[in-house]
C-alpha cells in the first residue's frame, strides 16, 4: 500500500502520471491519496499533513511525499525506514513532523539508476525516480537497492511554543478547511503549562476563557477553543469558519495565560 | 465495497486518516469517493449527493457518509440496512433522499466500543467510530453486533413543490459544477402537472417556454429547461452556466404555469 | 485498469455514479481518475492533460474521458483501439493529442445498446453509454461487439507553432496549478530552430535570455524558460506563479529569435 501527499493540485496530469507509472510496475499496488493540494511549495504544509495522517495506515505502508521546490538541484532523493513504515521523497524537510513519531531504522540515498525511469527530466522527479522507487520498494525491493545508507536527513526549523511572561506563546499552524485554526501548541504541553488552572486563550483581540470539549458548544459566532483530533489547541466556531470570522490567518499569534494574571480588556468584534 | 462522502474537502488529512483506518482493518476493501467537496455543515447537499450516486453501486455496498456538525453532542451514530446497501453515519438527516428510495430492514445505533478506536476524541467521529465500524463491517461483521436496534431515524425537512394559484412552485435545490440548477420538481410531480400541455417556466425574471430534452438544444445565453439525468427539472444554459447568466443561487423560487394563463412580460436581460 | 478524465468537478456525484456503473459490472476493475477539474467544456484541455498522462500507464489500459458537451446530440461515441490501449469516450476531438502519438487499430461507433444502460438519459451518456461500454471492455468484450468500424474520428484544429519573419511563434496551452506556462512549442521544433544558438523569447512585455534547466534556477522574480516535463517549452517563474507574475493567459504569444537579429527593448516590470 501506496500512500500519496503533494502540492500538485488535482487539475493536471502530474499525480496520474506518478499513478501510471507505480501501477505500471505494480498493477496491484493500492495507492491512497492523503493530499495534492498543500500550496505549491509549501514543505511545512506538507509535513503537517502528512504527520497527521500516516500513522492510520496499516504497517508496512510506503508513504510518498513529493513537495518539491528544489526539483533537479542539489538535494538528495531519500528514502527512510522505520519500524512501521518507508517515507520516500526528496530530502526537504517534509518528513519532519512523521520522524519526530518514528524510529528510524535507516536513512537511504536514491542513487541506483537501475529503479528510475530511463530518461530523467530535470523538472519532475516525481514521475521520473519516486514514483519508479515506490513501485519496486512496494514489490519488496529491499531499501539498501535503491543507493547508500546515509547518517543524516533535513529537517525543516519551525517555531516551537515558547514561554514568554508567564505566557504560553504559539501560533496558528494550520487552518483546515472548515476554517479552524489549529495552533503548534499541542495537548501535552497545554495541560503542563495550565496545571487544570482557569486561564484565558487570546487571539487577535478575541479572549476565549475556557476549553471545550466539541465543535457545537460554542454560541453561534463565539470562537471556543479545544484540543483537536491531531493533539494540538484549535481555536473554533459553531457551524462557521473562524478563519473568517476572527480574520486570521497561518502565523497569527495565540497566548494562554492565567485568568488572575489577566489585564487585558475583552473585545467581542 | 465501501463509498465515502463528506464535507471534509480534499486538502486536509481527515479523508485519509479515515481511510488510513478502514484499510488498516480490512486492507482488500475498495473505497470510492462520491464526494469531500460538500459545503461545511451542509446536510441537506452531502444528503442530495448521496442520493443521486448510491444506487449505481453493487448490492452490498457500504455507504459511509460523514457530515457531522453535532459531532460529540448528543445525536446518535447509526448503521441503516436496507434490502440492498448499508448506509452508516451521523443520524442527523443524511440518508433522508437515499432512504426515501430504499426498502429499510432495520437501523443499529452504535454503541459497541469494541469496534471503535481505542481512543476517541470528541471531534472527529469520522475516524474514531464510523471508519472503523465500516472497515469490520465490510469484513462481514453483523450490524446487529454494533449496537442496539433502534426504531427511527432522523430525517431532515425541505421546502417540497407545492401548487399555488394554478401554479407549480419549486425551488432550486443544487448547483452543479456545470452551473446547472437542479430543482426539487422531480420528472413525474412536473408531467403530472403539465400533463403535456403547453406552459411557461419561471426562474427570476426570465421566462422559458417549453422542455428541452439535451444540454445542445438552446441558444447561446438563452436558458433552456430540461429533465437532467437524476429525474429532476433543471434549468441550464447551452456551453456556459445557467448560475453566472441567471445570477441564481439556491433556494431561487421556480414556478411553472399554463401558457394561456399567462400575464407575465417577458424580460430579457 | 481503467483511467478516468471529465469536467465533472469533484464536488458533484456524476463521477461517483459513472465509478458505480463500471463497479457494478466489474468489480475487481482499478479506476485512476487523471482529472474531473478539466473547464467545463474544454474540450482542448482535456485532449491535453489525457495525451500527457496517458502513455505511463500499463499496456492495455481502458482510458475512459468525457468531456461532451454535445452530449445527446449527433456526434457519435467511439471505442479507439490503439496497439497499446483503449481510448473511450464521444468522438469531439478528445483524443486529438493522445492519438498523434498512438498507432491506431480500429475505431468503433458504439451501438449495441445491449452494453448501455437500460434506460439512457440524453443528458448524462457518461453514466448510460460510457462508463457501462468500459467496465463490459474491461471485462473482456470485444471491441467490435460494442458497434460498428467506422474510418475516420474527429479531431481538433489548433494553432501550430510557425515561424513568422524569421521568429519561432508559438503561444500559452495550458497553465498549470503552479502557475507554469506551458507553451505548444515542442521540444523537437525548439532545437530545430535555434539549432542551440543564443536566442531570445519573449512573452508579453518581457524578455528571457537563455534556457535553464529546472524550476530551481531562476532568481526571485525572475521569469525564466525551459524544456518541461511533457516535452514542451515553458515559463516559469522559481517558487512563485508565472501567471500571475507575468499576468499571463491561456493564448497569450511566445515569439522566439536569435539574440542577434533582436531589437526589441528590454523591460522589467
Amino acid at each position: 500500500m501506496i500512500t500519496f501527499l503533494t502540492d500538485f493540485g488535482i487539475k493536471d496530469h502530474y499525480v496520474a502520471s506518478m499513478k501510471g507509472v507505480i501501477l505500471s510496475i505494480n498493477p496491484r499496488c493500492t495507492i491512497i491519496d492523503i493530499s495534492h493540494e498543500v500550496h505549491p511549495h509549501d514543505i511545512g504544509e506538507g509535513a503537517f499533513l502528512l504527520a497527521n495522517a500516516y500513522s492510520f495506515f496499516p504497517k508496512g505502508t510506503i508513504h510518498l511525499a513529493v513537495v518539491d521546490p528544489g526539483v533537479g538541484g542539489s538535494r538528495k532523493s531519500i528514502l527512510v525506514t522505520t519500524s512501521d513504515f518507508f517515507f520516500l521523497g526528496p530530502d526537504n524537510g517534509l518528513f519532519t513532523f512523521a520522524l519526530q513519531k518514528e524510529k528510524v531504522k535507516h536513512v537511504v540515498a536514491l542513487t541506483n539508476r537501475k529503479y528510475f525511469l530511463s530518461e530523467i527530466s530535470a523538472t519532475f522527479h516525481g514521475r521520473d525516480v519516486f514514483a519508479p522507487v515506490a513501485g519496486y520498494l512496494s514489490l519488496g525491493v529491499k531499501p539498501k537497492d535503491f543507493g547508500n545508507e546515509i547518517n543524516s536527513w533535513s529537517r525543516i526549523t519551525f517555531q516551537k511554543p515558547r514561554i514568554e511572561n508567564g505566557k504560553l506563546v504559539g501560533e496558528v499552524f494550520h487552518i483546515d478547511s472548515f476554517g479552524n485554526l489549529i495552533s503548534n501548541i499541542g495537548e501535552k504541553e497545554f495541560f503542563i503549562f495550565s496545571k487544570r488552572r482557569s486561564l484565558k486563550i487570546r487571539i487577535g483581540r478575541h479572549l476565549i476563557s475556557c476549553l471545550k470539549k466539541r465543535y457545537g458548544e460554542g454560541k453561534i459566532d463565539e470562537p471556543i477553543a479545544l484540543i483537536g483530533s491531531g493533539g494540538f489547541l484549535e481555536i473554533s466556531v459553531r457551524d462557521a469558519s473562524a478563519q473568517k470570522l476572527l480574520k486570521a490567518k497561518k502565523g497569527d499569534k495565540i497566548e494562554i495565560q492565567m485568568s488572575g494574571s489577566l489585564r487585558a480588556k475583552k473585545t467581542i468584534t
